[in-house]
């Protein structure tokens, strides 16, 4: 399987998607900077794995700040954690992978410096791994919702690309396939940045997952022909209330299913649920460079010169559309979220199960 | 201006629009398939246009019928009518320009054959000078419905490039700004042909009409943030009962205008209403080729190298979410539509006014 990003001696490789799927490349990042340009420039992205490149870059970062006085080191690590943390507005997991990262040195800060660092780079490592394991999860409490001959409809890539490994949306498809359930899967390609035909249709093509790509203007007239059983698809940030923030056409995709009556369920992992923020309205958007609008791949212009354009980057789908949410802990109404944050909730008295 | 179509030295001029917007080329068609050649290839489209086009071409066919008996002339002639209709199912307006040229031939028998050929010239010419006519008095009945100040969303192109001149859906814009009246146009770029990013951004900027592209997935996060007033679309074939065939993706931001409470206006020639067909499910909508998904402008390859795609170039909007079609008799609700077929109806009692 082709890994979207490892530790490497001492280097953060980075899978360059930007170049997929015409050529499979990578990128070795020797600074934390280096991974910084990588999560800006889009040759890595989804909320997952950029919470993955956070990590490592931080630990890649700490290994360049040359003090063994503790506070000093913390404070350059910092440092590095705000430039992370700059890269891109819209997704919580950078947040959540550098206040966990932030939060082991505290919690080993009798330790020395040298110490520290190596406790950093294991705990990069331990994110993808445990990234991998939250989506299989994922998927299992996904599966049921999953008819046999069901066709899925996903918008962007929340595959393995996004992710450690197995993805969040496409891990339900994937449990479904290996327990043996026929499945088509709807992949929209996802303008501007085409992730849905570059990443979702190459990946789930190397997986052998039957995939059929279309325009994202197309997905209306499936639903109305009855030709997509229900909709997958991944977030950037979940706020507390169920409001999901994700790709620009999601929150399109949700009106729509609502219209046909169709399912639309969100494939969340806990760390990109964010449970300070009390609704969607307090998401920040990223918005970015028009030239995505105006070119394909920033070789092929498509616009007259001189066209004004918009490049708003997400969306924020209400809760009122999200059939449900699967997690890791289990499939929940979105109404329901907000109990996740109770440690002592009793999950089962919320989990839906099918 | 410059001009989509045109009768020049006995040729049909066309504006090869599949070089816009990057380059304004003209392609001389001195016969009748190389017209159909450029209705396929979509050098020149839009409804309106397409049904001059077959015109023109039927005209220009006509001239090479080498023949002075009538019966074998109009043979030749529906020859040619047929290879005409057969170049795009979707659009009724090249089977009602062939109908009303046959229809002149019929009526015109007892003429020489020389004589029916000019004649199908002159009607060739008449039929493009009544359709910047129609579309003048289209703005004119639309233009009551756009507020000084207004954001009007436009999906594809139905500008002064699919038709004579002057647009369909463009006309009450270009008709109020003429009354002063400031509006901003937003275009959706229209994957996979990207007729709005090409065409629609492009003749707008030619008029100096204030405008904004963005991609088909953003017009709904536009609509939630309040920043749309209302939607004006074209259409290749409206049924009797007031369902709209038109460029794939029209129903998604029809569906997403209502569950905005904006209102959505389908611009409609009467050439372009089918009273033939009862309901939108009984127009025939074209599939085009994969490529036109997998790649943009058939140059840049966008999604792995054998994905399946679909290319659903049409969809149908039913009636229930168009509030008014304008047409060069007045606005109508979609209900009363039927009520043009009847020549003697009193169109006071049904035009909506404002």
């Amino acid at each position: 399987m082709v890994k979207t990003i490892e530790w490497l001696n001492n280097t953060v490789r980075i899978l360059d998607q930007r170049r997929l799927p015409h050529e499979v490349a990578y990128v070795d990042c020797t600074n934390h900077l280096h991974v910084v340009e990588c999560i800006k420039n889009l040759a890595i992205r989804g909320a997952p794995a950029i919470g993955i490149a956070a990590a490592m870059g931080l630990a890649r970062g700490a290994m360049d700040v040359k003090t063994n006085a503790a506070g000093e080191f913390l404070s350059g690590v910092r440092s590095i954690g705000d430039d992370l943390l700059g890269s891109r507005p819209t997704a919580v997991n950078i947040r959540w992978a550098v206040d966990r990262c932030l939060k082991l040195i505290s919690d080993n800060i009798h330790l020395s410096v040298d110490g520290i660092k190596e406790l950093l780079v294991k705990e990069a490592k331990v994110i993808l791994e445990e990234d991998i394991q939250i989506n299989m999860a994922i998927g299992r409490w996904g599966n049921p919702f999953i008819k046999d001959g069901a066709t899925i409809l996903t918008h962007c890539n929340a595959g393995s690309l996004a992710t450690g490994g197995y993805g969040t949306a496409t891990a339900p498809m994937r449990i479904a396939r290996e327990e043996g359930k026929k499945i088509s899967v709807i992949a929209d390609e996802t303008r501007p940045v085409l992730q849905g035909a570059r990443l979702t249709a190459w990946e789930l093509m190397q997986d052998g997952i039957d995939v059929t790509l279309i325009t994202d203007s197309t997905a209306g007239a499936l639903m109305k022909r009855g030709e997509i059983d229900l909709c997958i698809v991944g977030t950037d940030r979940t706020a507390r209330n169920g409001d999901v923030a994700n790709k620009i056409g999601t929150y399109s995709v949700a009106v729509l299913a609502k219209e046909h009556a169709i399912p639309f369920y969100v494939a969340a992992p806990l760390s990109s649920i964010d449970f300070t923020i009390s609704s969607g309205d307090d998401i920040p958007i990223e918005e970015r460079s028009e030239d995505e609008v105006t070119n394909v791949f920033g070789r092929c212009r498509i616009a007259p010169d001189g066209v004004r354009a918009r490049n708003i980057a997400f969306d924020v789908t209400p809760a009122k559309y999200v059939t449900l949410i699967f997690t890791e802990k289990g499939a929940f109404r979105p109404r329901d979220l907000h109990f996740l944050e109770d440690p002592a909730i009793d999950l089962t008295k919320i989990r839906v199960l099918s």
